[in-house]
């Protein structure tokens, strides 16, 4: 299992876990764990250009030169490693994940897909195969949106779907810009946004991602591709009420904005058990901030931030102003002010079909007939299916944990995924179906 | 209003707000305002010995000096001017609050206390009185338990309240023990815990403090004098669930212990609510975090602090024993654990009703018949009232805000609360009433 355990050795920079040239899946994620252990809250925490995303990214660097490949970083802080030797000529094909974590997170979402396809092309490298075309690895900026609020946030530049002066002014909790986060970072938080010609450098992507859920274990099979992504959008609910004594402070003279929280949490839940199951609607409240947040003190204000997902974008927009209307009854009831911010929506993604077939075509004399699956969590190839073909791989997750640091694909699974990945590579490569 | 309106000016230390030797209180608070200023959440946070509440200390320290008083430091962090001219003998007469603060907490809970405190003393010494007992003007520390969750955490200790080993192992949010932050702060760890032969010093005891609640302001008064002290406490509960990705976990695989804490809020009210009237109970979580934190994230454990508070101790115990069986309950149908335990209890105080008819009797002359109030909120005072004689004198606060930035008094009634402060200890000081 490739779980938390930590060591103390520190990365080492100029050692890649390189056997005669091919990158070893399960090393280079020991290599990579020591980097952002969250001490406070158990597993991983590495947010957009903190130490611990710069040291992944030294991490990407080194690897990629160490293979032969081309670095490249693009304005919007996406890191990308290019195979691109005589003879591959046109567009790339696309492949990574990211590097970044949610706060506390598990080890493989999203290095399992960076360091996977890294280890595909080191194979495809070692086994002398010549593509047609180009391989590009991405390291896409910010996917979980930990920092800023705003998951996909590379990938989403990339394309132009963020106006980049609002993307600028995004402040992350200790109220530092985005802005400045960039520039400290070494980018250059003026040139950010839409890159049409990178986007065009690419014919399709493909993105490899440990399982988010268990569907397929009972199935018995290492490796899956996905069928789409639920619709899904995170809201910001500020609810504003009067801070006062806990002690003494008659009930009937509250303002309490935590009453109309509760009352978010609990509606959350019932009006997605509620929704039509065909919708496969779900809603969470997974973070929630208190002000301001004594013991012995009425709350004068409360953040919460509602993640709410379905088959289709109407039944997201349903979900939500259902558990937004029981939320105003209890404003109204508590004397509380409430305001709604949407910080993102990324509408209904169904992958290419006929890409998905190519993979699976490619994957069959191994595995078989590989299950299609879909998923409720996003990803950066969610964001590129609006642009260019785009499929996705998933790895077993054996209890379907993830965002946890109990999060975990056993080491056979990891390489069955890189085997599966490389397969793919290799015959989206291949000159004959070019 | 004494209210917000921070300045720029930094404390000067050598420069009290003395005019002819006489401490005014608003010039002293105007003094005080810019120390510790939340600029996160507003209002100001002064916590144990940290900077803010190290300036607090200096200036109590100068202003004791500039009186002529003579300063002391117990064992415990609190900190003490006394006044004993020739002629006072025998047990002194106490008084003082505390300079501490909540998170984000008023300017006059506690420092409107001892600024008046002293005040009152230096208004006796310009008039020439001569006292037949000293006066002993306290600072006690970490009053409202902000930072290591035990409210009273001074006078608990010089009552020997409270082990003195598990208050050097109380830890603070960054991990920090009161041990390190004691000895940082230039005590002694070793020898905290009770102080009998201090205490002994004390013939009675008299806090002065802003109102909390709105009770004075329908009665036209501008002081009002204690009956007693809710009994309260504070307990925290641990819920444990299983931490997993907001997308992709279905419903029914959920074990969120959001939805228990959820539930915890509303029972607090509803069993407030429902309780007999008579009990007086009240119950708040005004302090919750959630584990790992992340939007996209179903949390893996939730810890919220319950504070209860009724007429009686009996009263609070029921009060939390039926707000934590509905949270049993909820965690049993979520599939999540749930751990208890009781930060702090103080039982029900009765303020001696000789003391408070004496200072009733010295206040008359110029305030007629002061009322009598209850309060919700726990105080030194109430402490010190197991061991000797307490009384309790409150400032009429307009709106009755507290553990607010909101909260207030006018610059009248704070004048007007020194004035009763001074005819207290002028009348319990003098030979004929000793």
């Amino acid at each position: 299992m490739m779980t938390a355990s930590p060591t103390a050795t520190e990365l080492s920079r100029t050692r890649p876990a390189l056997r005669d040239g091919v990158l070893d899946p399960v090393d280079a994620l020991a290599e990579l764990a020591p980097i952002g252990r969250d001490e406070a809250r158990g597993g991983w925490s590495r947010h957009l250009l903190d130490d611990a995303d710069q040291k992944m990214r030294e991490w990407f660097f080194q690897t990629a030169i160490s293979l032969g490949l081309r670095f490249e970083r693009d304005a919007n802080a996406n890191q990308w490693a290019v195979w691109a030797p005589p003879g591959a000529s046109g567009k790339a094909v696309g492949t990574g994940s990211h590097l970044d974590s949610v706060p506390g997170g598990g080890p493989l979402d999203g290095p399992l897909g960076v360091v996977s396809s890294l280890a595909a092309v080191s194979r495809l490298i070692a086994e002398g195969h010549r593509p047609a075309h180009p391989i590009r690895v991405a390291n896409f900026a910010e996917e979980e949106g930990a920092r800023f609020g705003v998951p996909c946030l590379g990938s989403q530049l990339l394309c132009g779907e963020l106006a980049p002066e609002r993307v600028r002014a995004l402040t992350d909790a200790t109220g530092t810009s985005c802005a400045h986060v960039l520039e400290a970072g070494g980018y250059e938080p003026s040139v950010i946004g839409a890159d049409p010609s990178r986007l065009a450098d690419l014919a399709m992507y493909v993105e490899l991602h440990v399982e988010q859920g268990c569907q397929l274990a009972p199935l018995d099979a290492p490796v899956g591709l996905a069928t789409g992504i639920l619709a899904h959008g995170r809201w910001l609910l500020t609810i504003t009420g009067r801070g006062d004594h806990a002690g003494a402070t008659e009930l009937e003279s509250r303002h309490d904005p935590m009453l109309v929280a509760a009352t978010a949490i609990q509606a959350a839940r019932t009006h997605a058990l509620l929704a039509d199951p065909a919708t496969k609607g779900r809603a969470t409240v997974g973070k929630l901030q208190v002000v301001p947040g004594g013991s012995n003190a009425i709350a004068s204000e409360v953040r919460l931030w509602l993640d709410a997902r379905a088959e289709r974008d109407e039944d997201v927009r349903a979900l939500v102003a259902r558990i937004v209307a029981e939320m105003e009854t209890s404003a109204d009831s508590e004397g509380c002010e409430m305001a709604l911010t949407e910080e993102s929506f990324s509408t209904r993604v169904t992958f290419d079909a006929a890409l998905t077939a190519r993979i699976g075509a490619a994957l069959r004399p191994t595995l078989g007939d590989v299950p299609r699956i879909p998923t409720g969590a996003g990803h950066d190839a969610g964001i590129l299916a609006a642009y260019l073909p785009t499929a996705m791989l998933f790895v077993r997750n054996p209890d379907g944990v993830s965002h946890s640091p109990l999060e975990g694909a056993t080491d056979d699974d990891i390489r069955a995924g890189v085997a599966a990945l490389t397969d793919t590579l290799r015959a989206l490569t291949s000159p004959e179906v070019a």
